[in-house]
Formats: C-alpha cells, structure tokens, sequence
C-alpha cells in the first residue's frame, strides 16, 4: 500500500476501505506517513466528503491510536455529554451535577478552551482549591462514590487526533464534516463512553454557522456512533447569540450554581434540562421523556442537583462553602455597565464579538501557553427580543484594568436594536436520533 | 500575509492575487513555507484551478525563483520546442536539425528521461563522445556559430519547480492542469525562450489522455504565453501508438538520422516537417506556411539538415561519422522477432505498454539513479491500420540478456489484431495559437 495511491484514491471520489484508513492513520501516528502527504489527504477530504463507513472507519482508527479508557469499574451507563462550543457554554457544570443527582454515573474528562472563552476544566478552576488533574483510580472511585468527576484528560488517548487537529489548524482543512466528527467522536470513545450526547451548536457564536450544516454534522456524528455500537443523539441548538447571561470563568461558575438553585437564564435552563433528561433516557435511568422530565425537576428542586455539585467540588479539592455564598467569588477591579444609545428592541446579538471581547479581557486563550484571568468577564442584561430603555444598561463588564474604548464599542457593535418588536428565536432546534 | 488563508482562499474558489501568489512561491523555495502547506495548496489547486491570470503569475513567480538564461547575445528570435512526452518521440533530434538548417538558431535545454523511455540527452549520449555538459558561453558561441545546440541544463533554473513536482509526485497533485502547465512554461521561460512552440500530445502513451484535455492544457500554456508576452503555439498529436517505428535510444537517434534523410516513418516525418515550420514562422523566418515549407523540403532535401545535425555532434565531441554510417552504432546482443500469431488488421497498439517494455528492457528509468542502457528497445514493423500475415514479425526487440516470457506477452498484449480494416489515426490534430 502506498499513501500517494490512497491520496489519488480519496481524490477521484472513490470509497476507501477499513484496511486503507487504518494505513493513513497508524503510518500518520508512526511518522511513516510525513505531514505533507496527510494534509493532501485531508484536503482531498475536504473535497470529496467520505461515506458514513469511512467516516466510521477514520474514527475507530484514531481512537485505536493511543489508550482507551477502561471505565467497566463504574457501575451503570456511562453517557458523555460534548458540546461542539459556543459562546457563554456552562452546559456540563450543570447537566452533570443534575444527571448524577438521578444516580446516573458522570464521569467526564474534559477539555481546557482555545479562543474566545475557557473550557469546562479552566471555568471548574476559578473555585479556589479545585483540581482537574487527578489520577485514573481516584477519578473512578470518586464516580462511584458521589457518581460525578470532571477532570482533565489522565493518558495519551487519541493521539492522531491531536497531530491532525495540529496540522488541520494550518492547511485549511478545519471545516471538513467528516473531519470534524471523527476527531470528536474519536475522543468520546477513547474516553471510555457507553453513550454519547452531542450537543451540536449553530449560528454566529458557534463553529456551524446554519442549522443545516450543523444537522449534517450531527447525523454524520449519529452515523458513526451506529456503525460503532455506540447510543449517540445529538440536540441541535441556536447559538446566535450568548447561551445565558455569564461569559467569563467565574461568572459562568456563578450562573451554573444560580441554575442548580433553579434560578438560572431561562434558556440556559431549558437546554441543561432538555440534555439531562435524553441522558437519563439513554442510560436508561428513565423510560420516557415524561419520567425523565420529572427526574431533572426533582433533582433541582430538591436541592440533590446543587448537592452533587458541592459534593465534586470537596471530593477535587475545591472550597464548597463558594458553591452555598457564590458572592466569596473575589469580584474584578471593575465592574462598568454599558448603557443603551437608544431605546428599542434587541433584534441581533453578536455572539462571537462577545465571546472575542471575554477573551479580551483575559477570560479566553488567543494562545495555548496564555493565562486565563477567571474574573473577568461580561453578564448582559439584554438579550434578543428584550425591549431596551436609553441609558438603561445592556451589560456589566467585569474587568481588571480599565475597559478601553475599542472593546466598549465592540460591545455596543454586537448589539443590534432596533424600533420593532423581535420574536425570541427558538433554542433547541430538535434531538436527532 | 499568511500561508494558511491563501489555502483557504483558494480552497472556497477565490482568485489569488499576483502578490498572493509571489508570497507563496517565494516562501516556499526559501523554506519558510512548508511542504503540509504547499500539498495542501495544490491539492485546493487540483480542486478549485486557477484563472489564466493566476496560473500567469504562477508561472512568473516560478520562473524566478532561480536564474533566468540571457540569451539575447544569440541573433535572432530564438524558437524552443517542448513536447509533452509520449514513446518513441524524437522530435527534437529531428526537428532542431532542420530548423538550423533553415537559418534559426536553436538553443536548446533539455532534459533527461524519468519513466517509460529516456530523455532527448539520453538519446544523443548513444553517439560515442557526444557531451551534454558544456559551459554557457561555449553553448551560445555553439548557437551562433552553427545554428544548433541541445545540452542539458546549466544553472539551477526554476527550483520552485524542482522542489513542487518532488511534492507533487508523492501527494497526488500531478494531474492538474494549472500546475501541469506552469510547470513547462516557466522552466521554458526560463531557458531564455523568446517563443515557445508546444506540442501536447494526448492519448495512451501521453499524459493528457483525451483530445478535450490535450486542448484545455494548450489553451492553458497559450493563455500563459500571452499573459507574459511570449508568442506561444502548440501542436495537438496522437500519442495512441508509438511515434515512428523506434523505442530506445540509439534506435531513436538511428531513425532521427534517417528522418534527416528524407526516409524516416510517414507519422514522425510529418510531425517534424509541421513543427519545423511552424518555428520558422514563429522565428519570422518564413512569412506563410507554403514558404514555410518549402524551406523545410529543401533542408532535407539537400542534405543540410542532416549536415547541422553532423555539425553538432562535432562540436559536442561526438564520433560524427556513425551520423554518416549508423551501421556503427554497437548492436544489442539478441535481435528478437515477435511473429504474430494470427493475421488481421492492426486496431490498436499500445503506446504506454510498450515504452514500458522499453523502459524494463533497460531503455528508460524506472528511478531517478538507474543507468541507460542505449542499445536497447523496440522496432516496430505494424502500427496501427497496417495489415499482417500470420508468423510476420510485429517488432524486433533489441536486448542485452534473452527476453523473458512476461515482456513478450507485453508486446503481444499491446497489438490488438482484428479482422476487419481499420482507418489509419490522425496524426496531428492541429496548431493552437
């Protein structure tokens, strides 16, 4: 076999096969294959898509790359939960407290964030104490005792991921569909998931910029997770403007815990629920979406959500009295409300401007090697279809040096009014199956 | 400016600019570009093309990337001549002679085969003594002194284009027709060509294996030429059967000789005389095509074509006198007939197998190191529309060790006999201009 008959193969549109596949990726891992042959690979990619089997093919062959988790210890189903990111996304610090407080195990290895915010491990670390970086034994044990971890990736899982995504970020070969479901479905199993809940995002904010594309990438996603044995649904969710109120480390921490009380965003809410109950369906703690549904309200209104997550937090290390008075979160240097120019509705709400303006301010990475100031951060008062007064403010920015005027007015760019009244947009689009 | 938003552009189909395209044909030879970034350049290239514009600039850029050959201390307009490729072409061995003859220096860079048969110096190295390595100034001294030269390169002319066809060869970027043409044209440009005559040939034993992509190519290299300002025309000719009746190299350089004569092959005596005025044209030697020929009939005829062709054998150090009695080209040490095993009408003669058999018999390069054998190839006695009797000989083959089973077969495989007659094929499908 030679990888430049595998290129032209790929190239003419034609299917290539198991054998084929795990070629590319074992001679890629194994540096037989040379960097300048896999980026013609992956741009071939690009161009002629790959068949649902291929696509599978690709994904077991990363995951097979390095070490596969092995969470048989934990007892019950094990059901991941991936966001593909979005601007203001604190979905796993509450779907995971709510889903364990229903007795389902979560045991999550997440990821830190590159660009506008941090991820899931850099927003647990704005609690004083807590730590992602724990071993594998106590990971599990932990599960099995408070049945709720997050932590950070312990082994070398799913290196073919990490060299294409290298190489991926420098050739022009980021948005290719089947590229992007295998190198997350790729991690999910190497991850040691059961099952898999995809919560694809669309819109200005998020990777896919229309429904359309990100239905095509949940389905390849679905497809993969069939061809694999794997459970895997996917909701498909409105990322055109900021997911709740809080972005920025902290602040979203806050809002999390506001949610668990049952005092969170109403969107933000609706689409923690809507996921923990498909995942209590698929770990087959629930038979209908109805009893799941009664399961999440429970486990919130029972204080057993707020609990679980308290409960993580003294297990890694964290200072829990924070979780019970969030106001111990030390606040940034200043706080600066931005008032409305003009009265009206909120028609627009540019979610990635945001999202660039948090990462600004020192809440996201530009860098890998950057460090992330939890403090900072925006929480917005207005969202799309709110009516605005003059002077009124839009937002509080949270700040540690004195906001300059260049982000002010991106502020005041991402919001867009208008004299008309405006519809709020729908948040969930669907879960596909 | 950088790499990876050019590969992107190209790869949404955008136009590059003329400073684009320098950035990266300049990076690229200064290693400040990677080979992951060009692969996947060009594989976007093979997808998306370029404009005429853009592969203009492509070539220009090419084109300086090393030296440029002066060759204006030569009087005249100085024609080259650059034929795709195919099996059994000879053409320049024959054409050079007889447009000399007519009074336009030809200085000629070529180069050395790689593949199913050797290169126009690998033929002239057949003749004892014949030197390819001469310095510059004894090159242009050559020219203006008798009108003729063919030596191999002697600069680093066009790196940009060694190093991306090194790329291209292990990426599956080869057959694209932007990169195909910028390739030949800007090494033509760069051997200090002030007009360029193509021949593109298409076909089984040609690189552009249909008559549509002989033309689109031509069309490609003339549109370059036009963009830069050099009078570019090219002949479009079937390569579906060999060219001549000789495959090696001494056997080539034996028909080029009797082709000079007057007594070569119809096709390749008809492909020669067209090419030949069409130079003369180009030269402004001749004022129309029937003047034209005319002076190319009498080159021939009176001898002096042949006589250029002696004359630089001579100041090349070659033995001149096996021009005059090529019965003293060493014979190989086996003379095999290939009788046919049943009678008919020759249908169809495969080019690219037999340079292959050619090639395996030791007439070509199978790698970059391997060494000629210039004894060696094929004669053929029926080419396509001929007629033969059962038992008469369809080639002889010339080898150094006894033939093996499989090569012969070969042979047999690339003569398809059939019962009815058959219409010999179009040789020349035209001129482009």
């Amino acid at each position: 076999m030679r990888m430049v008959d595998l290129i032209e193969k790929k190239k003419s549109g034609k299917e290539l096969t198991k054998e084929e596949i795990h070629y590319i990726i074992d001679g890629y891992v194994k540096e037989e294959i040379p960097d300048y042959q896999m980026s013609a690979f992956m741009m071939a990619v690009y161009f002629q898509g790959m068949t649902s089997l291929e696509t599978a093919h690709l994904t077991y062959a990363m995951m097979q790359s390095g070490d596969v988790l092995d969470l048989s210890k934990i007892k019950g189903i094990k059901v991941d939960k991936h966001s593909t990111g979005g601007v203001g996304d604190k979905t796993s610090l509450a779907v995971g407290p709510i889903v364990a407080a229903c007795g389902v195990p979560v045991a999550k290895m997440s990821g830190r964030g590159l660009g506008h915010t941090g991820g899931t491990l850099d927003k647990l670390e704005s609690i004083p104490g807590f730590k992602v970086n724990i071993s594998e034994e106590a990971f599990i044990d932990q599960v099995n005792d408070i049945k709720l971890a997050i932590i950070g990736q312990t082994r070398a899982l799913d290196p073919a991921d990490k060299k294409m995504y290298a190489l991926r970020d420098v050739t022009g070969t980021v948005n290719s569909i089947p590229l992007i479901a295998s190198s997350i479905m790729s991690k999910k199993l190497a991850a040691g998931a059961d099952a898999i809940l995809l919560d694809v995002k669309y819109g200005d904010g998020a990777f896919m910029k229309t429904t359309a594309d990100a239905k095509v990438l949940a389905e390849t996603m679905i497809a993969i997770g069939k061809h694999l044995g794997k459970n895997t649904k996917a909701t498909i969710s409105n990322m055109n403007q900021p997911l709740g109120y809080a972005i920025g480390n902290a602040l979203e921490v806050i809002e999390a815990i506001n949610t668990l009380k049952g005092q969170g965003p109403e969107d933000f809410t609706t689409l923690c629920k809507e996921e923990a109950e498909t995942m209590l369906l698929m770990a087959k703690a629930a038979s209908s979406r109805e009893e799941a549904r009664a399961k999440v309200e429970d486990a919130i209104s029972s204080g057993q959500a707020l609990a679980a997550f308290k409960a993580m937090v003294k297990a890694q290390g964290g200072d829990e009295t924070y979780i019970d008075h969030p106001e111990k979160f030390p606040k940034a240097n200043y706080q600066i409300e931005i008032p409305a120019r003009e009265s009206g509705y909120v028609e627009d709400l540019e979610a990635l401007r945001l999202g660039l303006v948090s990462m600004k301010l020192g809440g996201g990475r530009a860098r890998k090697d950057d460090v992330i100031d939890h403090q900072v951060g925006l929480v917005l008062h207005k969202k799309i279809g709110d009516h605005v007064e003059k002077s009124e403010s839009l937002a509080t920015v949270h700040c540690n040096v004195p906001l300059n005027d260049a982000l002010k007015e991106d502020i005041y760019k991402a919001y867009h009014i208008t004299s008309e009244p405006v519809t709020k947009p729908q948040l969930i689009e669907g879960t596909l199956e």
